[in-house]
């Protein structure tokens, strides 16, 4: 059995991969090639104890995850887990994976399939609202996608300190040294982005209700992942025909979703599946520079699956992580 | 992060004290200190995944089992699995164990347990109808609970070959010798054991329905784990007052009781709780020689995780285990 932490996670694999086996993963939901179950919930006062488990043909496997509200005044991550990849065929652990890594591993790779597939080839900027965690990998995958050249970052956290966090992000980016700038407004940040991403625990949006601010630019919402949640204002619907998604559950789970259907500002065929247009596009034709693009993402279990099985792999072949005898 | 492997598991941990802490989670139980929602199964083809969620007041934990049933014939175990423990204060994972030999180190001890409550102080002989896996830990763990002199094993499999099994056992039975004895019949089992444990996957009784032979053993059952598995006879109901086992849901789960209550032969108030059975006797009262006695087990997820913890805690203090930087 193969045990990896986060370095060693980070360390067996490219981000470019991760993304192409994010779009593979994608294609396999499209070709209903794989078997999610609903994902069991346990409550147990504040806290939530999460399993997503998923079938390929494969591999199959669980992510369980504790969502702990108290943790990070604790000096513990809010989101913490563990991912168990089994073999199809015995049923076995193969490989234990550092879960929230691998959370954050797969959502920075959606995001950075998102800005492959709707934004312009040309874009060189980003920015990114929410500046925690998931943001981080959000920006981060940004520069493998597109050439960014400026990120520009924004926090409604009173006070942020952005030393460290730009700090981490430049030492994370290496040899590419995009300009980063902090914000300090919702409006600020999208005058000068052409890719929005949106990574927030809100629950209304994070940016102003003005079809004259998001025009021409590529959203990337990510954050909304329960009905009370909320990221992008009712504007964005006057500037995109569709909204690319994952799977029809996102209607309901995601308040980015299920608040405009509900208030009757948008009908069921305006959501499309990012599988779909993976699958018809084996190669994501960008659109041209000035479109008004809109992805938002709930994740699920079939791509922590798959960017799982491809981290073990990838581990095998460098020789990375822990072998225990097991 | 510690992981335990079975070997590494069975070196850290004396069996008594595996049967005083299973003693203990039955205590836990009857005293209500614990959170133990609904165990999610997700079936997929022939194949089973079965998340065992429980809390106490001082950690939580996952047991995750795969059954499945077309494994023995290529090799691998049917019921295979982890347990994840966890810090109630962080939620962080402290170790990884081998969740097969997790459930058969717990069923084993629970089995234990039963014959320390309801066989006499003085039984000398064991039978164990079912000599599979499950069989051979509730015969080892029979010589912790009682001075065991001789062991009888029946299995309804034909043409069964008991030599590595019988030479497994006198292994693990190390210093202790009682003779072991194979039994053509369930009757010439019945006529030699005053404990007889019954550890199969009989969908129908798997003893004379007569009260006769049934008549003055301590009978403890610990196969039936669905409505529609059966091991005990309705004649049993003739010999005892009351039946004891873990918790109400056995009463639906195990067709030992479910059956029986459904045809009305017995109604609810013949059954009761080991729980507060250990609650009320501190240290456990056994019955009388010639006394019928019934336990019925079903498991719970609460036996896994207190047994965990103290494996764990067991390896921490004695140096077992592989430690990894997680």
């Amino acid at each position: 059995m193969l045990i990896l932490n986060a370095d060693e996670m980070w360390q067996a694999v490219s981000l470019p991969k991760v993304m192409d086996t994010v779009e593979e993963a994608y294609r396999i939901f499209a070709k209903g090639e794989f078997f999610m179950p609903d994902r069991p919930v346990v409550t147990h006062g504040d806290d939530t104890l999460l399993y997503m488990p998923c079938f390929t043909e494969k591999c199959f496997g669980t992510k369980v995850l504790t969502l702990f509200p108290a943790n990070p005044a604790k000096g513990f991550p809010y989101i913490d887990g563990l991912m168990l990849l089994n073999d199809a065929e015995s049923g076995k652990t193969v490989s234990i994976m550092d879960g929230g890594c691998l959370t954050a591993m797969r959502t920075g790779a959606v995001g950075g399939v998102g800005m492959r597939c709707f934004s312009p080839a040309s874009a060189h900027t980003v920015g990114v609202i929410g500046a925690g965690k998931q943001g981080f990998y959000q920006a981060l995958y940004a520069t493998c996608a597109r050439d960014i050249r400026h990120i520009y970052l924004y926090d409604s956290f009173p006070g942020k300190d952005f030393g460290p966090y730009v700090a981490s992000l430049q030492a994370a980016l290496g040899g590419k040294q995009p300009e980063i700038h902090v914000c300090g407004s919702p409006e600020e940040l999208l005058a000068n982005s052409e890719i929005v991403v949106t990574a927030s625990p809100a629950t209304s949006p994070v940016m102003p209700n003005d079809t004259a601010l998001l025009k021409g630019k590529c959203f990337v919402a990510i954050g909304s992942y329960k009905p009370t949640m909320r990221e992008l204002p009712n504007a964005i619907w006057e500037l995109v025909d569709h909204v690319y998604t994952e799977l029809p559950f996102a209607m309901e789970e995601s308040g980015d979703l299920s608040q405009p259907l509900e208030d009757g500002i948008i009908t069921e065929d305006r959501v499309r599946y990012i599988g779909d247009y993976l699958l018809a596009h084996p190669v994501p034709v960008p659109p041209p520079p000035g479109t008004t693009t809109y992805f938002k993402s709930v994740g699920m279990g079939l791509l922590d699956l798959c960017v799982a099985d491809f981290i073990y792999h990838e581990a095998l072949r460098t020789g990375m992580g822990q072998k225990v005898r097991f």
